[in-house]
């Protein structure tokens, strides 16, 4: 009988925070590939761009200016998908014809005045301010929204329209599928066991180390057990702690410190600027301020497209839309390869 | 006070189905697009490529070589996500580190022998020969297997890697995620309302009409309410229908005809071989043949990325992976779109 050797049998694993399964086949790997190739992402940017509506100075689409940023710069987005008077849809429906008032905010926060630098690429004292940036919004926004998305679109492979360093933050007065699926997920298995299913995992796999891609003495960056896009991670504070800003001073600094190097190894990975969609989950806020969300652990997740090369991405189509997600290599493949790449950014070499 | 129009406000709309919201913000459509441009799909193939490793008398990846067959071809998949024989990767687990064993096979079906032809250009006596052969593998398959995925990337931009019209059928020892999740809402509703939720929700919509894109005397396809690619289409046959190979002869030859309607309707939309992934959803099979699955109705789902033109496409990326899918125009308004299409193939009318 032969042994199972998970690079040689497909087989599944279960997500504990949306509660699916994976499917892992990893000798599909060996497939040829002829079908679509991406453009590479692109190389030369140029630091000021007079025409780029994120640039300092520059003026938008809706006319106002930019002022002459030299940090972080936030803005309301110009062509938000949440409004914050949307009017009701009203009550009375059908079941299977339901919908519901959807109210909100959408910002867009420019990460540094230069088009030409991305996180990795720039000082660790300019990645704090962003997560600075990014724990006043929570705390601002979530007052009243019960959910604040922060995320970042990098490459025009993921959607991403302009290549000035920025991100997202949309806040709802709706909890979304995905954070009210993963509520549900780590509050019954903070029932069941007693602790945060999170702070659990973060313990878990500091000692295993095999799907370790970088860890702090605060932070812990892994390809997750049951990862579907290729090269996924999994961000974690090793302390329990709920949102974002709730991290202490020197957490953050520590945040900074493994962000880069993250992302630096991503940028090694195919030599390009690794072109991903990311974003923070936490406790939910507004009316579940008052309520009890120790189950809850603050997290990012990194979803990165590339498979193969910087050209060859992973399609999620038909069997994954339409049956289950499916890898082509293990997790404990991807997590060594990146472990394995240096931490000098690829660029910075060059010069 | 502003009175609610699905065209101007953003709202949520809940799919029975999947048990999530959709955020529909229609108003985004009147943003520019500054972003990534897809190529247009390849629009002079050869009727037969003697390199085409799907094309009648050519050679295989594995050194088989294809039949001179004449109409539709079916054989394994030379680079299997599943495969019959997985050993299994045992129990004792850590609830954060559960894995499955995961057998199953994968096949390739050609719809015809020539490369330069889609589903829409075929005849429709050829497309009831691949209704035929879908229904018979989900019969044969499904005598084991407890779910049967037939399914369909078509075009480069969905991960397709051969122009040669085809599908692929895998069929595994587990309920994949998106079936487990569409028999618990169909369940749940038919314990709830006495009657299966798609029979209810066919009949709702072949009287409503404003979503409706094709109609026959035995087949409806919609833009279902809580669509949400841009122009997802649901189809439904009217009578009560578990699995593909319950469908009558009189049926499938109405299934023939409006696939090549919507098809068509697709194809003249942006005049490209629109791209798409698609596949069929019937009752569980296997060791669920013998229990009640009353509550299911048979449909395919249709899962088209283009949004704006036949090179720019919807992007399901960051908000949408990390919180929850959004849409930039309304279902009815994608409807209306549809309908109004000629039914006359695009390609046929310049010939
Ligand atoms: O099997 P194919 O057509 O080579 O591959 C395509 O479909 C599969 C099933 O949806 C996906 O897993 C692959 O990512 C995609 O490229
Ligand atoms: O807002 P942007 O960057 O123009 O748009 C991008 O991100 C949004 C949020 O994930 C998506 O809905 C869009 O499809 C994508 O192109």
């Amino acid at each position: 009988e032969v042994s199972f050797d998970p690079k040689e049998h497909q087989h599944l694993r279960y997500n504990p925070l949306r509660d699916t399964w994976v499917l892992v086949s990893a000798h599909r790997m060996k497939r040829p590939w002829a079908g679509q190739v991406e453009k590479p992402p692109e190389e030369h940017i140029p630091r000021h761009d007079p025409r780029n509506p994120l640039c300092p100075g520059n003026t938008r689409a809706n006319g106002e200016v930019n002022p002459d940023y030299d940090s972080t710069f936030l803005f309301e987005n110009d062509f938000p998908a949440l409004q914050p008077d949307a009017p009701d849809p009203g009550s009375d429906q059908h079941p299977l014809f339901q919908s519901k008032a959807a109210r909100g905010v959408c910002k867009v926060m420019c990460f540094h005045p230069w088009s030409d630098v991305t996180l990795p690429l720039m000082e660790k004292q300019e990645v704090v301010k962003v997560i600075d940036k990014w724990a006043e919004l929570v705390e601002e926004l979530g007052n009243t929204y019960p959910w604040v998305q922060i995320f970042e679109n990098k490459g025009a492979m993921m959607g991403c329209s302009n290549p000035h360093p920025h991100c997202q933050v949309w806040a709802s007065n709706f909890l979304p599928n995905e954070p009210a699926l993963s509520d549900r997920c780590q509050r019954a298995y903070h029932q069941k066991h007693g602790e945060p299913l999170l702070l659990q995992y973060a313990k878990q796999e500091a000692e295993k180390k095999e799907r370790v891609v970088v860890e702090t003495s605060d932070w812990l960056a892994v390809v997750p057990y049951w990862a579907t896009w290729p090269y996924q991670t999994l961000l974690i504070p090793r302390r329990h702690v709920l949102r974002i800003n709730d991290l202490t001073a020197e957490e953050r600094e520590g945040l900074a410190d493994i962000m880069k190097r993250l992302l630096t190894k991503y940028d090694n990975l195919f030599e390009v600027s690794f072109p991903y969609s990311m974003g923070w989950h936490g406790a939910p806020t507004g009316p579940h301020l008052t309520e009890d969300n120790s189950h809850w652990q603050l997290h990012a997740h990194y979803y990165p497209p590339l498979l193969r090369s910087a050209t060859v991405k992973k399609f999620m189509v038909g069997y994954e839309m339409l049956a289950q997600e499916q890898r082509d290599l293990t997790p404990e493949q991807a997590a060594e390869k990146l472990r394995n790449l240096p931490e000098e950014h690829h660029k910075t070499r060059e010069n």
